[in-house]
């Protein structure tokens, strides 16, 4: 017996039409003379009956009669329209049942340690010790199958747009700068390691060099370090690069892509061009280089309603080069002494001693500074706020770097807590002119914020040198509901910048030569102007399928330990493994496995 | 100035049309008041002419004087026909010229180490440490371009049936089975170690498992084995598996795949179904269990034929067990005593100590065997041979295995030599009915040929216990010009036959549970038949691209040491990366970094 149809199709055939089945057994009832089985395959579920006055062999009963839970099958069988009240709305197939005529049973199953249907309730470490099972719930098939249009979907839009894709090594080499590489010791040149890729990031500049003009690659990259929550130790990334395009219309047809995959994918149509935001409004803002608009709140500035005010906390911020903002919450005035000092605790960690309230009820004006202010000064805040009726004003004054992240992670927090978030709307903007470099107090220098070939704005190019800390650069992050989903720059191709900025990092020529001396190399042979991209394609799925987690979005993913927990890997190896390679595992306790 | 056509439009466009172009100066001609450049960019050459008489604003001329090899420009000019008899057959806009009118040099470049060009004849070292020039020839641009016109009609393909692209972990275990693994070091678990994947073949059978079906995936595989002129540590493979599919369709679908690629890539168009040819007859016939079909000289038996000679050394080759096999080589009568040693000295390394020849010449037959064979004997031998006049039969007579090997090579050797190849077409068959097991001598057991889940051919599954050697696989090779392209199997999904497999492998079912116990917990939990395939991908596009060697097919490639020449890696670490890994170098002389 051979399938002839998906079960999804038997919804769409001729009643009368015989078809062969395979699939999973979802759930069974047995009636006695009746069997009822839900057969579950890739495409969805479809109810078969068994039922000898219709057609059923007494085999075939017989074998339905053993069937449990996630037993593998075809049968053949007919499709029949059910009885108007025994029609089921809730399954797509439900106005059809199959009636079975011969049974196969192919592999039989122990009871499955969770029930296979989307809301499960079980410990996620469950569900990955036996991640094949936890794939065969319906919505874990659904995303990884989402996961595979996105990607068709972006491909498809490249390679019109005569992008090449192109294979760069995973075996490469290992860099100083940036997060921590993988090692792969050689054993050929024992002594010698490989390293896992943080990014193809040189090999895309280098394909550029050698006059590929286009290129793209859905790229694996790696990079140990301490995991938190919500990442993974090695991840996909659609790398894109080009050459001889201006920064505006690389930035176009990037949304262009955008807004293929998400019509192609989930038939929603995304507005362009996206908005553009600078890294110094997305800060002031919304206290982030990554805002979600998918809701307003904007943080206030109320420094200049307050000059004159005699409150202390105020005075002193502004005075010691701080500032006063606020966050005007709309309703919630009424907020009780218990809700205000939740958000006082939510903002703590932030570096935040407290939060100023002012209530505009109907009654009057309802403040914890009240006896600070006089109404004048009041009044001035509240019109400065722009806040009404029923509006809580939550003010914070303290050093513009705490104010700015206290204010924005509470305004995120109250974007949910009110309900204010559309979960089904898609805000993309594009943040730019970020700061080229950044002092860093430690090393007692300027380091670069993106990586060291990141272009300047060729307006700022002049203060490079009299002003690092000012010059703005050629960089752009592509931000969609909160979350950075990309980012990218143009990056110096002439060699006279490029000392330039080594120069503006505290490096003498001879110490970039030593760290990238191949790249320099090459930027000597005709390197065209070019610059790039790459989006983190586990976090786009996420948010387009509407996952809880990165972890959600692919298919065999480590815990927060990098761990897997299905292969068990990390492992231990053999001393013979070891021993080709030339290394020796240092004494003392071993790091015991986390989970 | 914006790019606003490539150079191979140019061909295309009215002539008058203004256009401005990007790219690099791929030639330079000065006639003093005329200036001749051939500008190269992605899509093709073009020559541009920079003329004051023409239009070219003098400051273009002046840089146009500047230009040299490779260096970086945009042009704005107009599209002029070439009068007649300067048109450039040659050159696909051979026809046209482009007048400049402003020149923008983008920037400059040192002499490269050596021509842009196709036949460019310097050290691949040299190449491939300048990689990034080697890449701008337009032959190895071509490469890229068909590996990606490759690799996206192969997914195009699979898309349409519904297979679902996955990716599945770099970073996972390590199995004691196959090649050696490169190993990982974690940092968050010391003394655990990551593998990086020899193949997703157990991910591939996990995802059938759980229900996906069809999976494909271009997948980075690792192999850490003592490299061969033409190996590399990391390929791609095409894997694809396939659930609830009888074989025959599922190769079926896979011919159908690769006369798609054909078609869509070279225009090429392949006959189904392709030729199906059984282990032994491969061996047999060709002595090689892939044989290259794009010419004839089967291997021929003389068993028979010489049975009754008095002559020792077939005598004693067949009471040995051993057999005598001849090659016919077509208008090789008139061979030299050199020519004939020249072939006798190339199948000596294969164990053959001679090979006896009979030449058919117009004056008779010309034997070294002459004096040990009657007339009528050598006339047998020659009409079972089926030699005709003008051929030379080349006679071995050893044991099998020694004579299949000797004389495949022979055959493949004397097809290039006698130049019977014809290099433009495209011969696939399916090599099928391989051996289940093969008895390994040094261990005293038998071992899988393939791996240990492959399926038994149903009709063989009852000798399993009493005769294991002379049990089939379900497994398949596909073939292609001499070259394996790809390999596969239906696999084991039953338990009760999986431990008969592991039995006759001299498992206990303890020890195949230490091995892969996660995969057996996973079979237990309703397993559907499935089977699979995986192609080589770097190979299968180095056959398409007619390229010398799996180097001309990937674009930063590692030389036979398993260096990358261009980055140096792999390379020295720092004692701060090993101390944090908890490991140390042992002691000695480390190897010395080999080309």
């Amino acid at each position: 017996m051979t399938r002839t149809h998906r079960t999804l199709e038997t919804k769409d055939v001729r009643p009368g039409t015989e078809v062969v089945l395979a699939g999973w057994v979802s759930r069974r009832r047995d009636l006695g003379s009746l069997i009822f089985v839900d057969l579950r395959d890739r495409s969805g579920i479809v109810q078969l009956v068994f039922d000898t006055a219709k057609g059923t062999t007494k085999t075939a009963m017989e074998l339905g009669d053993e069937l449990r839970s996630e037993y593998v099958l075809t049968v053949q069988g007919t499709v029949e329209l059910r009885d108007e009240k025994s029609v089921n709305p809730k399954l797509e197939t439900g106005r059809v049942e199959v009636v079975v005529k011969e049974l196969q049973i192919l592999n039989g199953s122990k009871t499955p340690p969770f029930y296979i249907q989307n809301d499960v309730d079980v410990d996620e470490t469950v569900r990955l010790r036996h991640r094949y099972l936890d794939l065969r719930r319906p919505q874990m098939q659904q995303m990884l199958m989402l996961r595979h249009r996105v990607n068709q979907s972006l491909r498809s839009y490249l390679n019109e747009q005569e992008f090449v894709e192109v294979e760069t090594p995973i075996l490469t080499k290992s860099t100083p700068e940036g997060a921590r590489d993988y090692l792969v010791p050689s054993r050929l040149q024992t002594g010698s390691f490989y390293a896992l890729p943080q990014s193809p990031q040189l090999f895309k500049q280098l394909l550029m060099v050698s006059g590929l003009e286009r290129y793209y690659q859905f790229a694996r990259c790696f990079r140990d370090e301490d995991l938190r929550a919500d990442r993974q130790p090695e991840f996909t990334q659609l790398d894109i690069e080009q050459s001889f395009v201006p920064l505006e219309t690389f930035q176009s047809m990037m949304e262009e892509m955008l807004q293929r995959v998400f019509q192609d994918v989930l038939g929603v149509e995304v507005q362009r061009p996206f908005l553009r935001m600078s890294y110094a409004e997305a800060m002031d803002t919304y206290g982030s280089d990554k805002p979600d608009l998918r809701f307003g709140m904007p943080i206030v500035r109320l420094d200049e309603a307050v000059a004159d005010t005699a409150f202390r906390v105020f005075k002193d911020a502004i005075a010691a080069g701080g500032t006063v903002r606020a966050l005007v919450a709309p309703g919630c005035a009424g907020y009780s002494r218990k809700q205000v000092d939740d958000l006082t605790k939510f903002v703590a960690p932030y570096g935040l001693k407290g939060l100023a309230t002012v209530a505009v009820t109907e009654d009057g004006i309802k403040s914890s500074i009240a006896k600070f202010l006089t109404d004048d000064e009041m009044q001035r805040l509240v019109s400065a706020a722009g806040a009404g009726t029923g509006d809580l004003i939550l003010i914070a004054a303290a050093e513009i770097s705490v104010v700015r992240q206290a204010l924005g992670a509470l305004r995120l927090h109250l974007g949910e807590d009110l309900q204010l978030i559309d979960e089904n709307i898609y805000k993309f903007l594009w943040v730019v002119d970020f700061p080229l470099l950044s002092y860093d107090e430690e090393e007692g220098r300027y380091v670069a914020e993106h990586h060291p070939f990141t272009m300047p704005k060729w307006e700022d190019l002049d203060k490079l040198e009299s002003d690092p800390g000012s010059v703005r650069a050629q960089a752009y992050d592509m931000v969609l509901n909160g979350y950075e989903i990309g980012g990218g720059s143009m990056r110096i191709y002439q060699r006279e910048v490029q000392e330039r900025m080594f120069r503006a990092l505290g490096f003498t020529m001879e110490e970039a030569r030593k760290q990238f001396g191949f790249l320099l190399d090459a930027f000597e042979y005709g390197t065209p102007p070019h610059g790039g991209i790459a989006f983190g394609l586990d976090r786009l799925v996420m948010i387009m399928g509407h996952g809880k987690s990165l972890r959600d979005c692919i298919a065999f993913p480590k815990t927060s330990s990098g761990t897997d927990l299905l292969m068990s890997a990390p492992s231990g190896v053999s001393e013979a493994q070891l021993d080709v390679l030339h290394l020796s595992l240092r004494k003392g306790k071993p790091v015991e496995p986390l989970v």
